[in-house]
């Protein structure tokens, strides 16, 4: 089965988010809004304990983090993914690095662009008209963000939290 | 906004009960397969952080249980909901007892049948056309429940997991 680790922020930000999603984004059903900080990877439910006591174990010794975003971006033409764009505050950068020094098996092959998804799987016509009239869109938003989440997929694509972390909690 | 507090089963169970949701229940999308230990309740943001501690404190004292099911049922005459039948284990039943002593004010008016909704919203036709073929359908499924969760819902009806709490952990 799939695990993930991600950041769920705000109710106020995901809504703004959904806003979005719900038009252009086809997993709207199968995730609410989030920050991925780990992708989807393959392992099998027992390792799931073990792997939250590794994450607990990064989180005891991250502190709570400012979540910041002004703008929307798009991974044009990587791929037609338009997101908001999050700052790269250097807590957040940390507990990307060390949750991927942790689970290296799972690394990533892309760089870490910190991203909350609004849009994905468009057709390049419906990238350049949706990201054209949102790119000048002005956000000021910020928050602080104190817990991450590791989830597993069920088999019709949704995912399920199976623990949070609180960050320097302890 | 709205908070609840739930079990999720493991990915197994979700699966199963997962199979019939898609079908029958039109809140399939909205949160993955559940065990409800508190209703949706009013409250505000700010208060989840107040919530979340308390629950701990009942989680911290609250023994992992055995979730066991063997039949589906129906609620009708009293609403047209077909369920998983959660067998009424001691724990369970005291855990529910517990949060509704802490959180008395959003008492339900309902006795507590510990259950996961398959189906929900049918017409009278639908639920005894869908519940007549269930009915005599036997489930041999156990497994052990050691987390519960605090969620919160979206402006589009989606839950959000706040945070995780682990029984009997400290």
């Amino acid at each position: 089965m799939k695990f993930g680790v991600v950041v769920f922020p705000s109710k106020n930000l995901q809504d703004f988010a959904n806003s979005y999603r719900k038009r252009y984004d086809p997993h709207y059903d199968l995730i609410t809004p989030h920050l991925t900080l780990l992708n989807a990877f393959d392992a099998t439910e027992e390792d799931a304990s073990e792997f939250a006591e590794r994450l607990q174990q990064i989180a005891d010794r991250t502190n709570p983090f400012t979540l910041k975003t002004s703008k929307i971006s798009s991974f044009h033409p990587v791929n037609n993914v338009i997101y908001l764009k999050i700052e790269p505050v250097k807590e957040l950068i940390s507990l990307h690095a060390e949750i991927h020094t942790e689970f290296s098996e799972f690394k990533s092959e892309y760089a870490f662009v910190p991203h909350i998804t609004i849009g994905q799987k468009l057709s390049n016509d419906e990238h350049s008209d949706v990201f054209g009239a949102l790119r000048m869109t002005k956000i000021d938003h910020e928050e602080t963000i104190d817990r991450f989440h590791l989830l597993y997929q069920l088999d019709n694509g949704s995912w399920t939290v199976f623990e949070t972390f609180r960050l320097g909690k302890e």
